[in-house]
């Protein structure tokens, strides 16, 4: 009931609380039993025209409808802690468990709260602290600790002495913990440079379905609090990112990179090796980052799309780039 | 036997239809007992000196060997097809079973034809139609629906909610219906925005290995009919891809996309989020689609290869494109 | 000791040979009871002010120092068999065993010094050699052949008839031998061309974390001794790699093309199929590899990093590159 949500997502109802709502819609699509938001003015015509039974809006629309309304600061922000209050309720999470196919080692530690589902593995002395969930299948390997309330999605590998904060999410397909990518050259080929770093994740720290998070080589490999990953994204051996930093899926980040704070990593970017980003950068997707950044801004890199016969032309004149700038006025070179 | 074969993909033979054949090979590494195809004029002389037991032609190439052979109006999808009925001859695909070490949840609906490997985790009102097969490993979540005859290799993640059409086939390490990368940003960090939409393939969709495809926010990501995605793409919430339309390896979608029916899009390719592709767009690999598709026809971007002394003198060049240009004569600007 | 570890890496140790050590440190992290490295002079300030109980020094520093030193005429791969030594004495691997959850086909021929994980999954006639270890969850279809002293972490998949060869190591969350994406076109769409050859791995091939390696339409992809791939590659149908050739995370290699031998390939590089790459070439990171390449060297593309607003500029001039030039002196073009 409306009610029941206003209260609580602690913002003021203009309007009946005993509305049933039985879904969230976006506003396009909203109609009857719905609650749905609008940001901002610019959304004042489909507020209009719209079915929901209830619309979260901001002050400045707060007398523009008849709809049932909460009022918030922030609606967006609103809708977030709304969905949240939808999963909590629609799923709620039972009571401390362990699957009868989990295999667990005596020596690892779990709390009687946590939730173990089948098929999954625990090694010896991991620690598994209180209303932690594991998805079936998953591995926990040796000396692994997890934070409280932190959930892993079924399929997920935590190598041995991976550490985990408080309330963080790791999606199915996440690796964390395998070895890093060191190698000696020798005449007769590779050797490998075991890696005895760890993987270090602070409190908060979400993990996309199929990233990867190598552990160091000799120190840790490690995210802050508060980090957001999205899907297949690569996170090399003894790379830091700073609190709150998001990365979009499919980046890529070389071996001893420093992230900072607050930064926004677009989708498709590859960070090279041993550079340091300061901290509230913002990388648009698909760029190349082959050189530290040391003041906050936004950058970019990339040849963007167009015809394919217009792009093989300017193509071939790319290569012949630097040969055009000579032939021009010697002044500016 | 030849005469066999010929038989099931409903093609002309012309020769002895009693020759045995114990494998498929390429023209070029055809021995005795193998079957082979050509599909052209180019390749007459790798036909004429061919060392195969039976060879599929063109009607243009039905007089130039002597080799038993299957004439087809299209060598390539009576290869095609030659594969399936080879496969189907090998791998006979028993009667229904579920493997003792399977977890099943008691709602669940399994039809008596499906086969569900080992330490398969199958949980609350999930629905697996007839002939459906789950490798080992798989999870399949609560109220996840599996079409007829849709195979799932070993170690996939379907998420709740998940619906698959009939005879899709999804590969190892796929993982469907991870959360989609939604917050919302505040002064203490990022608020997660609860993903509630589903994901929806449609008939004949097939899944690459390690690909993912994330639910939607509200409502559902969304692959049409024919669909076909090779390993490593990433497809983000509410995405939607028109039938039949195919995306080779490590492209990245990210949110809100649409993409038309009849596409190919390359591998490695980064399309960012809000766009509209219409149908029969071709893009080629490794380009940046930065802006929307209006007009079929093919689309490129990306800077070609060549040796790093060159490239690092050009890239350099590349920065102050603008400033050259600008330097050049008025008119043209 | 010190002593010992000298005596396993077959080096000359200077100084107290019973002083005990208790971990691997970098240089700048080195306290008491830890062992580093040093690999030239530009580390001699590092050095000198270290407080490792012990130091791999190269010939020319090793009267540089008072710290108890063994002397290497490589120290870099000196510390690469000090952490080899190193994890074979903390984590030494038991005699053959099968968890009690593993499931194995009766037709499987397994090593009795095999180490099988939990939840493993080995289909008909698969053949596990000596020492292999397979971490849990692992899946190992029918006909997969493993060599000696092979490492598959937990949640492998090597899919049927793969076949490694000895000294191998697979991370967790790869995929090996999932179908080649080859399809014919027809008028309803597309027709699967179902994948009849293998993937096959020489000796000491290493595969990273969620790495994805397609097995052959009729002949196998193959990669050849000391190949070393880093998380996340996709490796696609009847590619070859050649021998101690190095791949770094997130590269695409699409179908058929021929990597030689000794290769250093960057990360989130993309090769197009049906290219030819010769021995002893370098591509660095982010590159669009679409053309083959003939000679050894070092080959590079991509648009380096700017500014968002300069970038926006310089990207408008781009798709103009080709007027432009043509607007130049007719001489050069």
């Amino acid at each position: 009931m409306t009610g029941q949500i206003a209260d609580a997502l602690g913002v003021r109802l203009i309007g009946d609380p005993m509305v049933p709502v039985s879904h969230i819609a976006s506003v396009d699509n909203a109609g009857p039993q719905s609650i749905t938001f609008v940001t901002g003015s610019r959304y004042l015509d489909a507020l209009q025209q719209c079915q929901a039974s209830a619309v979260i809006v901001p002050e400045s629309l707060a007398d523009r409808t008849s709809i049932v309304r909460l009022v918030s600061n922030d609606p967006y922000l609103c809708y977030a802690r709304l969905t949240r209050f939808w999963v909590e309720n629609s799923f709620p999470v039972s009571g401390g468990s362990v699957h009868s196919s989990a295999t667990v080692h005596e020596s690892a530690k779990l709390s009687s709260s946590a939730v173990i589902g089948a098929n999954v593995t625990i090694e010896s002395n991991a620690v598994i602290e209180d209303g932690v969930q594991i998805g079936a299948g998953s591995f926990i390997g040796s000396g692994v600790h997890i934070g409280a309330k932190t959930t892993l999605h079924p399929n997920v590998t935590l190598m041995h002495k991976v550490v985990t904060g408080e309330k963080c999410e790791i999606h199915s397909g996440a690796v964390l913990g395998a070895d890093g990518f060191g190698w000696a050259p020798t005449s007769a080929g590779w050797e490998k440079i075991y890696q005895l770093g760890g993987v270090v994740l602070g409190d908060r720290v979400s993990v996309g379905a199929c990233t990867t998070i190598d552990r160091g080589a000799l120190d840790d490999t490690v995210l802050a609090d508060g980090v957001i990953l999205d899907n297949q994204i690569q996170v090399a051996h003894n790379v830091s990112i700073g609190e709150n930093t998001a990365i979009a899926g499919c980046t890529g980040i070389a071996g001893s990179t420093k992230i900072g704070r607050n930064c926004r990593i677009g989708g498709a970017v590859s960070i090279v090796g041993h550079l340091s980003i300061c901290d509230n950068v913002v990388v648009t997707a698909n760029s190349f980052v082959n050189r530290s950044i040391k003041n906050p801004g936004s950058y970019s890199s990339g040849f963007p799309l167009e015809e394919s016969a217009q792009w093989r032309k300017n193509a071939v004149r790319l290569h012949k780039l630097d040969e055009y700038v000579r032939g021009l006025s010697g002044k500016k070179n």
